[in-house]
């Protein structure tokens, strides 16, 4: 059966009533559920989802170290002095060689950890560093569709899968240190199409000036580059989330939203306020205009992509011709009689058909 | 058309002759036509590869600035003076904060790079960081299909995708160095489970010692401890391949294969030449038991579901009428009339049908 589509497993069902009445533990107890792909995760992200995604989401994303944490931690004090409950996912990547977790400076949230408003959910990943898996995303959606109104995200930026975290935020926050090198290498990554706003944290440090400078000036060297080299994988098609961004640089052109490069230092809480009122300014930026509700839609895109891609794997390795098919091949390769690529055509003959050559 | 079984097209037929008669232009050719995958690349690795493996495989995995490249170029120059032809792919992750690549010692092979018995190709890769790419693993079968004696292939590992290193060489080493943490570290994060031999580096370091008597020590530890939490990923299960190796262990216990711990200094060339006797003997063990046969086979394994769920997603994102669904799918999300999970389940009614419910 397509998971997709199927009907919430009766077992379920007393969790989608408390989710539904508010109850922490049932959002908790509703990751759970989604993490662990349990039967009928799907049905139930379906069915909680259906009132649309209603939270403000901001993403942080930047090189370890960077204070994207303590940032975060500084910005969702503030929400909670205004009342507004805040959820905080941050994607930590370990390394098998360190023991410990890139993401430099941890959620350091002991103080507000105890505080009911605010909900945290630290996710180790594993293969896909510092970028979102699937999963992660439909971590967010379950906390925006909790009711949560302000959902923070923070990813370590290696490897450039934190081009990803526009597939996931609203806003997106790219935090620099004065060390983590110069605005030119910034707008080389990418990280120029990514940023709604830069941060240019610990800047009572030396070059933060240099550096703020240098992004501002590559910000206008880049005014008319061409988008190129946009990087695809894990089944999201990148590209489609990015162009849809460049609608923003339209917009950046004729002055609608020009990226703001503020300096903070996080560890005293200087400059955040700054922030939050860029971030507020942004919201109501893509508000007025057309951006958030492109900016949704090609997160809707993308997640139906990965639930699809998915859903194609599960299906295809759980079933029991499949299996057979290759252990079957995995003999005749062996026999020199095939190759893997034989093999697979085999098999997608038989899950495919005639629909292969639609 | 299911690509893997389909013809190769007339316009790379002069392109497998050229590979066939051994023109080393042609294998970069083949390379980038796998890199592109341009039409038929499925069809060019099924008719390269109907011989099966052959070359000697070696795979080196460690943190960044361990010295793996620097090692990797005296084997190589060991090798060449043996008059064997050797094949060296880096897979080399870029961070765009840095600018620069995360394998701390990229490949230094000046010297070497002018030996046309030497073929090096440095492999950018994107979003899966130091893991191996179908990609990646397909040119190393390019490499060893030309008639490579001898194929290096060197990651950085991070993120935990290292484990992947073991789909796709016979003989993995494991490169610390002495400031890169403790051997109990190395064996909970499962490097155990992957290395056939261990390298300290850099051993004139303090500390060298310590760290081979940790990992010695960590080594007996583990003896009869369960294989647990292998992670699954980019829809490879890893846990099957190392579950393979887990063959390895059996005879580890049994006193067949004992892994060793060997201590260089890569950058004056001590200790090469044991690494190279340990490659050596690991490799005559692996041919005088079923080890090589059952590694070769996990190994295709594994190409056999990547090539299936590449082709997948594929086909499916390729046929218009799953290209009008998605937009039509957009189009209801934002009236609040689907979610991007009964969207999915739409798609996968239309390319599975009945076929889903099998």
């Amino acid at each position: 059966m397509i998971e997709p589509v199927a009907d919430l497993p009766s077992s379920l069902e007393p969790l989608l009533e408390r989710f539904r009445e508010g109850k922490v533990t049932a959002l908790a107890r509703a990751i759970s559920v989604v993490e662990n792909e349990r039967t009928g995760f799907q049905a139930l992200l379906h069915r909680v989802l259906s009132a649309g995604p209603r939270a403000a989401r901001v993403g942080f994303t930047g090189p370890p170290g960077a204070g994207k944490s303590s940032l975060l931690a500084g910005m969702a004090a503030a929400y909670r002095r205004q009342d507004e409950r805040v959820g905080v996912v941050a994607v930590d990547p370990t390394s098998p060689f360190s023991g410990g977790a890139l993401l430099g400076d941890r959620i350091r949230m002991n103080d507000l950890a105890t505080d009911p408003g605010i909900f945290i959910r630290s996710m180790a990943t594993r293969g896909s560093l510092g970028g979102l898996a699937t999963t992660t995303k439909e971590v967010l959606d379950l906390i925006d569709a909790f009711g949560i109104e302000r959902v923070l995200v923070e990813t370590v930026g290696v490897g450039q899968t934190e081009l990803e975290i526009t597939a996931a935020a609203d806003t997106v926050v790219v935090v620099l240190v004065p060390e983590s090198g110069d605005g030119i290498q910034a707008m080389k990554a990418g990280l120029m199409e990514i940023a709604d706003i830069f941060v240019i944290n610990k800047a009572d440090r030396p070059g933060a000036d240099r550096l703020v400078k240098e992004i501002r000036q590559a910000m206008h060297l880049r005014a008319g580059s061409a988008l190129k080299d946009v990087p695809a994988h894990h089944g999201v098609d990148l590209s489609r989330v990015v162009a849809k961004r460049r609608s923003r640089d339209v917009a950046l052109e004729t002055g609608t939203w020009t990226i703001p490069v503020l300096k903070t230092v996080a560890q005293t809480g200087e400059g955040v306020d700054g922030l939050l009122d860029a971030v507020s300014r942004h919201r109501e930026w893509m508000a007025e205009t057309s951006e958030l509700v492109l900016r949704r839609r090609a997160r809707a895109g993308t997640r139906i992509r990965d639930v699809v891609d998915r859903e194609l794997r599960r299906v295809a390795w759980k079933s029991p011709s499949v299996q057979a098919g290759l252990e079957d091949g995995l003999d005749r390769i062996a026999k020199g009689s095939a190759t893997p690529y034989s093999v697979a055509g085999a098999i997608l003959e038989g899950l495919l058909g005639s629909r292969a050559s639609r």
